[in-house]
């Protein structure tokens, strides 16, 4: 997400002034092939480390892109008996991985979204996690949860090489999280389950509130927030990173 | 972005267990009809009245999309001698709509967002506002800027029914910011060019810093963030709204 050089030929810029009318034949080309790329591609979690804190271990901050996990029984069902996931690259989790394996996810209104990356190792359950945008774009109704609460939870279709999963539950609006060691709980003075908030600062800073605190004996200190949040608060030009109790 | 009942025809999912393998051409035919409709019908601006605030005027949040702002004579260079912007619907601001007049945009990686709509009435000067998203997804390193300042800022081309033009500066990620009357300056305690805070309550409550304080004598109480923002905070189901010096 840093910056990109902007630079443009000749042959790429038409300027009606200048020239002869655009050729539509390459236009539509161009609408295609960047509409295909539009949804390809995307790293599944940026990772930024952003600040000490006095702690024990070090803040960091990472943004999940949409992403899908699913349980080894769905997985063979997209794509084969036996399919094991394989690593794309490790997350900043011990042991977490986003895979090589990459599904379409079809919603209530017929629009589709390719290219969702799944998120290994299987779990015990499948599960989708989208952003507000998506969901506004998909015509789905996000509940706001944590992962692996479906009760009440809309469903959608995966699609993979294999075959069609129909998922009856399972999409949702990840809430906004920190994993935390009990040794951060300690640091912080929190409980699992309380909330916290995750101060921003910079040309675009913000307070996130309701960030909840998600213990657990194996984890790394790391707050999760979504595309939407990241991008709200342009997180690569962040100045400070703190949290709150 | 209000509810929409989840509901699935048979007809639209199809089960690896239960039936034969998916149509690959149907797959292809919805991937190829939801991403051409991914970027086309966008609402340019949802307009949300939230509450009241004890001063003068009630105050109303809205969310910009993505738009364009063009002078005449880069609106004919898109569509044609004489063209002019007609309008779809109005904005909230007293004189200012979303026209019926969409064009493409083409950026450094050779990528295209289609159907960005213009908003009138024409300006002195040309101007795209995306959000962080799209800057990604466009290779385009936003500056943060208020409208009308392009000392530095990067451009693109955009494409019209009619020719392309190539804007050599003017795409900016607008930096929030609140219209303001004199009395709602006097209200509240702030002049042109102070920055508020915003706080939405809700699910997924967010403090937004730096809000530009931009006071004119004809405009209405409004806050203007962008798509990114909105969806952090989940404006739909926000439970309340305040503006703080």
């Amino acid at each position: 997400m840093g910056a990109r050089p902007y630079s443009f030929t000749a042959s790429q810029a038409v300027n009606r002034r200048d020239s002869e009318m655009v050729d539509r034949a390459v236009i539509e080309q161009m609408v295609r092939k960047s509409l295909q790329e539009r949804f390809t591609g995307n790293s599944p979690v940026i990772i930024r480390p952003l600040s000490h804190n006095g702690g024990p271990n070090p803040l960091v901050v990472n943004v999940s892109a949409r992403h899908v996990h699913v349980s080894q029984q769905d997985l063979e069902i997209l794509f084969g008996p036996g399919s094991q996931l394989t690593k794309f690259k490790d997350l900043y989790q011990d042991g977490e991985f986003a895979s090589e394996q990459v599904v379409n996810l079809i919603g209530p209104r017929n629009r589709l979204i390719p290219g969702i990356r799944i998120l290994g190792p299987t779990r015990n359950y499948s599960q989708v996690e989208l952003s507000y945008t998506d969901g506004v774009y998909m015509g789905i109704d996000l509940p706001l949860r944590t992962s692996g609460d479906h009760d009440g939870t809309p469903g959608c279709v995966l699609v993979g090489p294999h075959g069609a999963l129909n998922m009856d539950r399972g999409v949702i609006r990840a809430e906004r999280h920190v994993h935390m060691h009990q040794s951060d709980c300690d640091h912080y003075g929190v409980h699992d389950g309380d909330y916290m908030q995750l101060k921003i600062d910079g040309p675009c800073g913000v307070v996130f509130d309701r960030v909840l605190v998600r213990q657990h004996p194996k984890v790394k200190l790391e707050v999760h927030i979504d595309t939407d949040e990241g991008n709200a608060c342009h997180l690569p030009s962040a100045s400070r990173i703190e949290l709150l109790k």
